[in-house]
Order: structure tokens, then C-alpha cells, then sequence
């Protein structure tokens, strides 16, 4: 829809800036997810930003994404986007990215996270005294930052216009959340008919609370030391 | 999970090859999403293939992502996985890529769509005869293939191995029930709790029979042109 804004708002205003925020290792459908929802609506202008622009090395496989912009050149976005994987390891102690984030918050209508990038929220002290969500694996660890851990889909809390989502999928419903708040519930609707997203899996696996023991183990040894461990 | 192979398959075993074609005006989670499901699994290696490999344009965006092989490096994938997006259109009358695609399926397990990549097999030949699926606007066209449409999320023809799957985000579930095929439905289910895929979209407008009236025509007048225009 890009290339054909079909509102008269489409063509007034100017597009709401979404700086997505990249780094080696993150975990592509973390920030790609919400991506796809939000760059076809006309209003919007997705900017991937990154602390080295060029190209991004995606976790545990061969993806490679571009990075366009700075930080630098994009202070003041709209919507900040921080998605999560194993990279943000470095993030959380990195404050060239942490002083930018908390910049962006201050004039942002809303700073968002995906999966393990709430973590990236907390450890910019943008979190302290909230509900929060992230991986399912990764929730206890918001402690550390004064959050509460909320096994949620999608936690909102408007007063400071921060968004965070559950793991890696859950970015494609914060996205529609997003523009609903943003635009309209029409927008919303559009989008999600745009990519079809009408969820059929055939499998019911998709939380610890619905998967059998067997997954939920499988995944916690394989990650037992994300948290530690240098990658 | 790549880096750290939970099984003794996976150890064992050579991994099954899955060839992910990218092209110019792809549409970015046809394909992302899918990878996403299948990169997680230690048996398998997700490898991006293009007619010139380097930094792809995705559709209507900013987002760019690299081919690392050639079509010719790739040529006995176990698994080939068609994008959709409006560069196809190119695609349909590429015959390199309909030869490659064609040699491909002789001796792939599987030959796979997402969105309007059905329409880029059914180019190939690949489709003739069969039931198919694809973006809900663009289900019409495969008639001209010889394929028969059909509004299912994942079609699975089990005899020539072909596997389409409706609109972007179906590639998610088509990605699910292709592990559960190749493997178990055990690691379909670590794979979907790894991605956390419990979708709980708070608007249900994401088919053409759930959506409002005002969203299907708001799509249907963008996309007007798809067919014929140059990209």
C-alpha cells in the first residue's frame, strides 16, 4: 500500500517515523513480524536503525538484514521498535544505545519491544514500576529492572507510552494493537487482511501453559545459558 | 537451537537443505516467517538463493536482505520455498528461475509457497492438475495454471510433494506442518513454543470472509493494478 496512499491523511500528513533497532544476533521475526504489518500502511515509514549501519547478522542462521541509519540520524522517531535474541546480551550494557533509547522515549508516541528486547527496556530504566512482557523463557528477569513480569500476549501501559510484547510472533499482535492506537480500528483491520492473518496452526504448542513438558524442557536446556553466556 | 543440537539425529544426520528464493519485490514474511520456524531446528539449514545473489529489495519498503548462494550452488535442496510479493511478476516469464524450479522439484521432498508464490510454481508447471492456495486476491489466477484454487490456509498434495499456503503469515503454519511432515510433530511443537506462535490478534479480520466490507475494497482498489502493471 505504500505506493499508493489511498486516504486523504495518507497524502496531508507526514508519515510516523518507526525506528526498528538492529543488532548482530537478533532474532529476525522479532522486529520482521511487525515490520511486514506496519510498512504497508501509507502513513507509516519504517526506518532500521542500528549503532553500525550495514549489514545485521540475524541469530542461529544465515540472515542478513541492512541497517540504512544511525542512531544519530534518527533521534526523535515516533515509535521505537527494540526486538530481542541472544545479540541484546551486549545491548544491556552498551550505553551509547541504552542514553539513545532513553532520548527517543522522551519525544516517542510509543517505545515498543518484542521477545527479549523488554529486557533492553529494563536495562534502559524505562520499565521500572511496570507490567511487562517478553519470551516466555525471559520473564523473571524483568525483576532485576523494577518490572512486573505479566504472561501476557500484549502489555500496554499508556501512561509512559510503552508497549511490550510476548516472544518472537507475538510482535504481529502488538503491531495491530499499534495501529489501532495510532490510526484507527479500520487500519488495524486492513493490515491484518493484507497478510492474512488468520492464525490456523495445527499444532496447540504455542505457550508453556498449552505445549506437552517434553517442548517446554527441550527449549529450557537449550537455552539454560542464554543469560550468562557470551555469544 | 542450531548451535546447540538437542538430538542425536542431529548430530547424525546431514541436515535437510532448504532453498528460500529471493527476488526483488518479495514480500518479506512470506519467507521470514518460515524461516523463522525452520532455522530453529538443528536438522535443518535454511540457505537464501537468488539469480544474482547480494542485497535483495523487498516489497514496498526499506527492508534488504541478502542472497548468499546462487541458484546453480543450490540445486538438490531437500526443501524449495517460494516467496510470493509483486516482483514475481518478473519471476513468471524468468525462465532461468522456472528451469531452476522445475530441476529443483525433481528431486526436492518437498516444493513449497507462500502468498503468490503459488503462482511463480504454477508458471513452472508445477500445479497443473492440482489444488492450490495463495493470497486471497490473487487465487483467480491459478485457474490459468491449471491449478484449482482453493481458500485453504495450507494445501498439502502429497503426491507431487507440493505444499502452498495462503496470504504472508500462512507461511507461520505452512512452516509447522512441513517440520511435522520432514520429522515429528514433537519438533513442530518445540518449534512453535519457540516462537511462541499462540496468536491472539484482537481484531479478526485477517480473511476476506471475516473482514469488514470497507477493508476487502480498500485492498482490492490498491492492488488493482497487480496483475499486468510493471513493477
Amino acid at each position: 500500500m505504500n505506493d499508493h496512499p489511498s486516504t486523504e491523511a495518507g497524502r496531508r500528513e507526514a508519515p510516523i517515523e518507526v525506528a526498528i533497532l538492529l543488532f548482530d544476533g537478533l532474532t529476525a521475526l522479532d522486529c520482521l513480524g511487525p515490520y511486514e504489518v506496519l510498512q504497508n500502511v501509507p502513513m507509516i515509514e519504517c526506518k532500521f536503525v542500528a549503532e553500525k549501519p550495514g549489514l545485521i547478522r540475524t541469530e542461529g542462521g544465515p540472515l542478513v538484514i541492512e541497517a540504512q541509519h544511525s542512531l544519530e540520524a534518527v533521534r526523535n522517531p515516533g515509535v521505537v521498535l527494540v526486538p530481542g535474541g541472544a545479540g541484546n546480551r551486549q545491548l544491556l550494557k552498551n550505553q551509547t544505545v541504552l542514553d539513545w533509547l532513553r532520548e527517543a522515549h522522551r519525544t516517542s508516541r510509543w517505545t515498543t519491544s518484542v521477545c527479549t528486547g523488554s529486557l533492553v527496556l529494563g536495562a534502559a530504566g524505562l520499565l521500572d514500576g511496570l507490567r511487562a512482557t517478553g519470551h516466555w523463557m525471559f520473564l523473571e528477569p524483568l525483576h532485576s529492572f523494577g518490572a512486573e513480569p505479566t504472561s501476557q500476549r500484549v502489555v500496554i501501559e499508556a501512561e509512559p507510552r510503552i508497549i511490550t510484547a510476548a516472544g518472537v510472533s507475538a510482535g504481529i499482535d502488538m503491531a495491530l494493537r499499534l495501529l489501532e492506537i495510532l490510526f484507527a480500528r479500520e487500519v488495524a483491520e486492513a493490515a491484518q487482511l493484507a497478510i492474512e492473518y488468520d492464525p490456523q496452526p495445527h499444532i496447540d504448542a504455542g505457550s508453556p501453559a498449552k505445549a506437552p513438558a517434553a517442548a517446554v524442557e527441550l527449549l529450557r536446556s537449550d537455552f539454560a545459558g542464554y543469560p550468562t553466556e557470551a555469544s
